[in-house]
């Protein structure tokens, strides 16, 4: 049985801004939840139609309506869970790292966490203006990945400054990657869907890197940020 | 000003079943309804907060809480306009030709198309039970890449037992793409989202290839179909 103090504290974590006060996240979907618990996060606490063996002081039993109630998905799937967010781990400076320049849209965020994970990016650094990592659309497009890729926020501009290594940005005009030598340990700065990298951001970066187009002069002027992020990873990989 | 029968129209539009039976389907926004004007689209009637100069008698000016109330989108931007569905196209046999096993879900779609634009692909050949394209979701996700890409709902099986070219599919166990030889003229078969592959179109599959996972052996199982997509096409592209 859910109680209405339990319905009011997990509607309040849809908003970053409790989410932030209580240290605390949310993620839903048996196959999301079963990873999120086989990986180093902690569990606040689970709501679930079926008992989960392992957690029962953590555990509340609720009806299928119940959870219809509590969860963002049009389907709600058996389990809705909360983690406590863990604790700001040091941005390891090894191999590629991904850098995002104020992505917004919560699915593209997802992607890019997934296609890390695919492609062995350990870390992923975001602006402050890059959509939160925590926000339940970006843990639900994850498919559980955000346990294995390390996404810190912090001033990208600074953090770009301080780098020794070279620092790739994606543009439309850059040279053509598929005849760019990409080594091994560099930065690769995506932007933002509308704008795309930032003025500030820009005086960053040592190399202007794009996907050549194959289409008719009419053809569409850009690729969404996800996809030119996962074809940009597959090149600098494949080797 | 909207009539109540406009309204009813354009809430019907919104489910395949009449807008098969009227043969029209909707696009929202300034940048996707300008795209699909210059194209060879026949417009039926738009409905706009700002005057269209050339299609006046096929105008309604409306106000942007008229425009809320028959939108699909949670930002409505000045303007939505229903086309008319174009006849089907015959496919031509040139070049690579995408084909997609029951992809569901809308916005997978739309990006796919999207993607067939920009790397030159001019055929996309659905499955029946793939998602239809003039959901008004897969037109968003488009960015009027639909007016460049010919997107044919056929019996998948029957037309890759009449062909003749090379049909690759993507599988997580097939050769590694990145030393595959990959022709210039073929056809290449994606999955759907949750099964992948079906077993009868498996058996039309003359190559198996894959995107090699460079993450630890925890990593995610599997890409999302859109991306996966993206990968392969640019390998297809970059010769």
């Amino acid at each position: 049985m859910l109680s209405k103090s339990q319905i009011k504290f997990i509607t309040r974590l849809k908003q970053k801004k409790y989410r932030v006060q209580e240290g605390l996240f949310i993620a839903e979907g048996l196959k999301t939840v079963n990873e999120l618990l086989e990986s180093s996060l902690e569990l606040h606490h689970v709501f679930s139609t079926n008992s989960f063996n392992s957690y029962a002081e953590k555990q509340t039993i609720i009806s299928e309506a119940e959870l219809k109630k509590i969860s963002s998905l049009k389907a709600p799937n058996t389990v809705l869970a909360v983690f406590k967010i863990p604790e700001p781990k040091p941005i390891l400076n090894t191999g590629l790292i991904v850098a995002l320049d104020a992505v917004r849209d919560p699915g593209n965020l997802g992607t890019i966490i997934r296609l890390c994970d695919w492609f062995g990016v350990k870390e992923l650094v975001c602006s402050e203006a890059t959509v939160e990592c925590y926000n339940s659309k970006v843990i639900q497009a994850t498919m559980g990945s955000i346990t294995r890729v390390n996404v810190t926020y912090t001033d990208l501009e600074t953090f770009l400054k301080e780098t020794n290594v070279p620092v790739f940005g994606a543009y439309m005009d850059g040279e053509n990657v598929y005849t760019s030598v990409l080594p091994k340990k560099g930065i690769l700065v995506m932007g933002n869907e509308a704008n795309g990298i930032s003025e500030a951001i820009e005086k960053r970066i040592t190399q202007r890197i794009a996907i050549p187009r194959f289409g008719d002069v009419q053809a569409t002027e850009s690729l969404n940020v996800a996809t030119a992020t996962a074809i940009l990873l597959s090149e600098f990989k494949r080797g």
